[in-house]
């Protein structure tokens, strides 16, 4: 069995020093305290990260993990499962919503298949999977063991390349027919809550179809046994998640092991997010929130994350398209803090 | 008396060919219908705005307007005037946050002398002002119709500069010590609300200062009569406006009739368009809205604009910053608009 041992090792602490350098500076800044709002919480939650005074997300590295699931046998989407993999070749061609935010934003986009249907490779991805798509969770687990394990490392070896080129910042995306199933399923068991509360749309199910997909995933957390609290996160994974979750989660563990800050993306990648602060609760600290997606359930998982994100947009795509989008101000939130005058500089007056 | 009945000519109506065009465009890029939200809705009204498939807002022409305000002796401020000036200098030599925000997206920035206390021309700074600041509106009127008209003009001057140099679309921002209590005053009478609910902490007060700036706009409402409904903006303007409010009024109803979409900033901006909308309701259209701010009140006039901002970043510094940050997503959304793959182009399984 791959080695998973790698999970709990203890995520860096932010600087406290450089948080405070950075809060210092930014009352200094020629503008009313705290005026510019969440853009001052998160130039300071980035100096404290990368232990500098003046925060940067120049070099960002997009990775997407894709897979397929397969409790769509369940007729859980809008969509075919054989849309997952005609958008890999989208990705790499340049045609989805995130390679034209990456192209626009100049970060670089790696797209891995982690466990799509694909049988043979394909040009511009990166195949590193297990298997073939998982099994259907309404009848057996997802993935076994070692199905996981190898999905939790592959995340950890994507994290590895981006870190061998540099990134001030990075963003997970994801893509897979049937993965708002297995993400609602896989917080439903980590959160406790009914899946009624976590099951929306996701590409497009009308009323019906939520409720059909929600009654399959209270059916397979009972067959599962997943209603039980304190339910380890790896057996929640194993039994309804999914080689791009898995792979997620291993990747958010690896990159806040490494010093690499995350910018969270939507419903997937948070309900990723959720299963990586159990697998190793101290990456918590790294992570920074983009985007709430009009995906119902995704403002409960961040509730329990204690999540504040940045933008509201009625997004609910993924690929970390949400994430990009905040990417761009993030950008600028840098920008302020480093490039502004200081009242001294710019000889104003202060306060009456 | 300088001429304002321009004020009145009606604003194109937007292309609905166009609108339709880019719905209909919306729908087949390789996404889930809607997926994009906000980023769909913006791009579309762009396009009917701009009469074109791509709608772009690449080249911006960025506007600020700075003006004094004499009910700054009445102690509404948690800064002294001098600032106004102080700050003309900092946009200027490129330190204000307006200033890093226009470099990094690489819109041009015209700063206005709209009606400061600067007795001299300052370097960088168009000087274009009736007077030396608005006249203490709790015992007179702010300014003379002449002030108010010439002050209506010279946000007409400053569009007609712009739309020389063409621009896709234009952020206007403000700056004067005393604003939002000008402001809160002319949208309390515009819209017949207490003050108490539209009256913040501007740059800084604590709430006894909240209670005080309330008190003497409340006042000044009931010493000039504009407690009655239905008094006309010009006159709201001319009693409790400020010079760079009435600038921005009427560089909004400018832009609208020049076919310029308007990406609307925060409280100050908005009570603007608040006063360019009765002005001219015409120029309706023409206002996408950027950020919701921090400053109480904001949320009122948005609400009675039937406004719907992109972000919500508790920002509250004016300049035109809210709507800058959100430049970058408006950007973005065009992108997306203009670059995604069809179904078609991508060869991809529509829904099931």
């Amino acid at each position: 069995m791959t080695d998973t041992a790698w999970l709990g090792t203890a995520c860096p602490r932010p600087s406290d020093a450089h948080r405070n350098a950075a809060e210092a500076r930014q009352s200094i800044l020629t503008k009313p305290p705290g005026s510019l709002g969440a853009l001052e919480r998160i130039a300071i939650q980035l100096a404290a990260l990368q232990e500098t005074e003046r925060p940067r997300a120049d070099t960002v590295q997009v990775i997407l993990f894709a897979g397929d699931h397969g409790v769509t046998a369940q007729g859980i989407s809008a969509f075919p499962s054989a849309v997952t993999v005609e958008m890999l070749r989208n990705f790499a061609s340049g045609g989805a919503a995130i390679s034209v935010l990456a192209r626009k934003l100049g970060a670089r986009l790696e797209v891995v298949d982690a466990g799509t249907l694909a049988t043979s490779e394909i040009a511009g991805v990166v195949t590193d999977k297990p298997c073939h798509g998982t099994r259907d969770f309404s009848a057996s687990s997802a993935m076994t063991g070692d199905e996981l394990a190898f999905a939790l490392n592959a995340g950890r070896r994507a994290v590895e390349r981006a870190a061998s080129q540099g990134t001030d910042l990075v963003i997970f995306g994801e893509m897979g027919i049937g993965n708002t199933t297995s993400a609602a399923a896989v917080a439903a068991a980590l959160l406790g809550t009914p899946p009624d509360d976590l099951v929306g749309a996701g590409t497009g199910l009308d009323s019906d179809g939520i409720r059909h997909k929600s009654r399959v995933i209270e059916a397979a957390l009972d067959r599962h046994g997943l209603k039980a609290p304190g339910i380890p996160a790896a057996d929640v994974l194993a039994k309804v998640g999914g080689l791009e979750i898995a792979a997620l989660a291993g990747a958010i563990v690896a990159a806040a092991q490494s010093r690499i800050p995350i910018l969270v993306d939507g419903f997937i990648v948070t309900a990723a997010t959720l299963a990586a602060t159990r697998l190793n609760p101290t990456c918590a600290d790294w992570l920074l929130y983009s985007h709430r997606s009009s995906e119902q359930g995704h403002r409960l998982i961040l509730e329990a994350l204690g999540a504040e994100p940045l933008l509201d947009l009625k997004m609910r795509l993924g690929e970390g398209s949400g994430a990009a989008v905040a990417l761009s101000v993030v950008r600028l939130a840098c920008a302020l803090h480093g490039e502004m005058a200081t009242f001294a500089e710019a000889q104003i007056s202060d306060a009456l």
